[in-house]
């Protein structure tokens, strides 16, 4: 294990924490193996740690019109675009799980153009990547060609939202230079068998 | 009062909403004499405004080295460079009115760097737009130069953390076409008096 | 009234001011009320004081296919994307005035693509937005799109240069620190009755 | 001599045109042996084509510490750096003849940073390009710089000024399609004897 | 193996090829174990492939201040803010054995900035991405900071062709879609034991 | 003859120089009349200067659909786009000549879009110019709208490995202040007989 620093900030002792905060934490270090790092670096806040997971759980854990991978591929094809270490790390990981692909999340972290997705995949990306960086010029056209490739409005939000949240993560990651766990670097990577 | 669309998307009847939201809404509305359409329009999805309010208490009710007026103003200034309506125009009001002058959101929102501030606001901006705009860039000489300015670091991640949230809150208003309210135009323009 | 400082340079008492010049900002007064900034402040160089209202006038008091409140609508939105405080707020007053509407000089500052304007207008701002960011790559299907709208060539001239000449204006202002008049901020803001 | 169009607007016949632009017109023939297409261009709008050049008279026939050659010399960086053909082209010789230097315009019009020129000139440079490109960012940084290298506040307006009002020129040019003269591009090309 | 497509032009069979370049991929294939594909793509034009790869081999197999990780990790910052696939995957493969370090490569590829580098390394990094960006603004104070950390001439010609080299590589790759091999993903990603 | 130094670093002297190279130097003197200062400057490392004639011969001296002056075109925009002063001189001379066209080496440099060439070159020089500025962003649009102009594929190849190439030309160029000889500004200037 690394003995870098995680972030710029004090990171807190586990049984200082709140009781649902460490709740949770221990609940994902159960399924992971691991505490990643943005459970420990978010809790010095605890107050913006809560609202951050709900926000996030109301957005990836939410049935609809996009799979799971596809999820975490808006998180890592905009974390590419914002240049965020951690989320590129640690939810390329993620999608090559989802995905049980362990070649897409750096295809498309570095050009989701030149990525082995689908076309409905590209569209999805191409206007996650324009709430990203031009938010402002969103508009008719852009919800039209999503349309054409089978979404639905409800689907069209969660792919701004999830843009727009991981815009948030992204930040704080840069913020407060949080590191990513050495763990997520190897993950989801041995081909399919 | 206007009949625009204030959103892309159904914006729900207050007596269908769950009661810890309707409750919300109501009490905004006692106080503001009119409901902000940030509510109404989030209100689509529960889950997501409940943890998007969460944040922003977190965020904005927080006690520390900046005032209400500062926090205001750091999501006027990154709401204008993200070219964000909704939030220039709401917050803009509460910003004239927290800082008690009806000049400075306007000029906050257009050029901060000509707007009547203090340099201690000058630096808690540039910071602020730096993380909107270019956080990766993020470094040890920005947040030595807000220390400079009498920020400590509990100082510094709020300025971070509020730009971050509100180009969350600003890429949402512009995915879902959010319109502001009509009153909000109008709020606090009246020389001190 | 502000003691603020109005301008980087110094500004002429009225009366050291050449006969025409002091005509020309004696009947702005009298007709306004005041003496919007732009006036006392260019007036420090005479010959250009000249040119400049010339070509002012000779663009926005032209008759032709854009009504008065087209023309400032064009000075808003450009003014806009060039950060110029001075004329987003005096030529958001007027706006407000000659369109007789509250709301349209915000919006259109702010993201013109969002503000309850006309399709033709969009294009209108639109085409002035690219002449005044990108001006060397207008070619034929921006003539062809104006056209489309119901625009001359002649009133596409009128939509460049007033682009043009602002960009000329707000880099004027934001020169010498050009400050806005206070009264500017509430003109027209009360709703149609 | 070339037969292409010199605009995308119609271009008056010389008798057509009132009596001062034709004057002025013949003037600058008499002089320079033909007639730069600014002119002739322009003149489809006479009340523009008075203001136009009364400006550029007032900003480059005015007495002060810029000399002639610096004046073209920064209309040539900031017409490269807004692509504009007719400026750097016809402006480009005019420089040659002022500077007495064949190789000075190309230089600076392509990257005034590796050109043969002087650190004020430089300098002069590099504040003029960042009024054509980013106005709303000059402040007192920028100002104390040129100080630095001489120059005194009615210079810096000077070179501001003439930035801005190329700039107005630059698009005016790019939305007509004015197309330079065939006699400027060899003018002042002979290395000195 | 994927089958998917490595070039949109054809890959010549082995067999076909002149012999220098044959034997050239032979020995690549002995000591990779298998032929990376910009190898196979570019054999598509002998003579450029020729001149590629003694540009390659005069630049990565030199002498001098450099280390052959240092090398690499100008290739892939640089890949990566060109958003070169071929490039960051093959190159950070080789990043990782040479610097015997399974982090370093994904961190330099999203965010030089904030990877475990040392300032020197970050300011080489800074340097190259310079280069690769904005090379027209390069000047005396970037080679100053590089002699600061004590770069040599000739190390800072290396630093700045790594980095136009690859430029053109970079480009080269989205010219002509060259896909990455499977193999480089998963190579020198186990923790050092 | 200017005394200003050519190049940052040493430039050799022929008689120093390796034995083919000192031969490529007297051929070109032969031909040109004198040599150009990518020859002298370049020289300072052998090995790069092998590979970077080498591949400028094969990519500028190949049969194909692109005519001699079409590629010292793409080589003049994309230098332009560039900022390079040595190649937009010096290729800029050698388009004036191959064209038989006094004209077009300044208007393609400075804006091909308003460049008197046709509908062909316009479409060469646009995909050019992103492969320079967002090879990223290349795709099958791009490749189509081309083959709609007659270019086939290697000429697709030839368009986007030239401006490839002179990206690496021009960041050399820039990094090591190569400077252009005078001769090259006049050469070529003289109308058609």
């Amino acid at each position: 294990m690394s003995a870098k620093a995680i972030s710029r900030y004090p990171v807190p002792e586990l049984d200082t924490l709140p009781e649902d905060i460490r709740e949770r934490i221990l609940a994902v270090q159960e399924k992971a193996g691991f505490v990643p790092n943005v459970f420990l670096t978010l809790a010095h806040r605890p107050d913006e740690f809560r609202a951050f997971f709900a926000y996030h759980d109301a957005l990836m854990l939410r049935e609809g019109g996009l799979s799971k991978a596809d999820r975490e591929m808006i998180v890592v094809a905009t974390s590419g675009v914002n240049d965020c270490q951690y989320c590129v790390v640690a939810h390329g990981a993620i999608l090559r799980i989802y995905a049980k692909d362990p070649y897409v999340s750096d295809q498309v972290a570095i050009n989701h153009r030149k990525a082995d997705i689908t076309p409905r995949q590209r569209a999805m990306l191409d206007f996650a990547i324009k709430v990203a960086l031009r938010a402002a010029e969103i508009g008719d056209a852009d919800f039209a060609t999503l349309r054409g490739q089978g979404f639905d409005e409800e689907d069209i939000w969660d792919i701004g939202a999830i843009s727009a949240f991981f815009g948030l993560s992204n930040r704080m990651a840069n913020l407060i230079s949080m590191r990513s766990n050495d763990e997520f670097y190897l993950l989801g990577r041995s081909p399919r068998s």
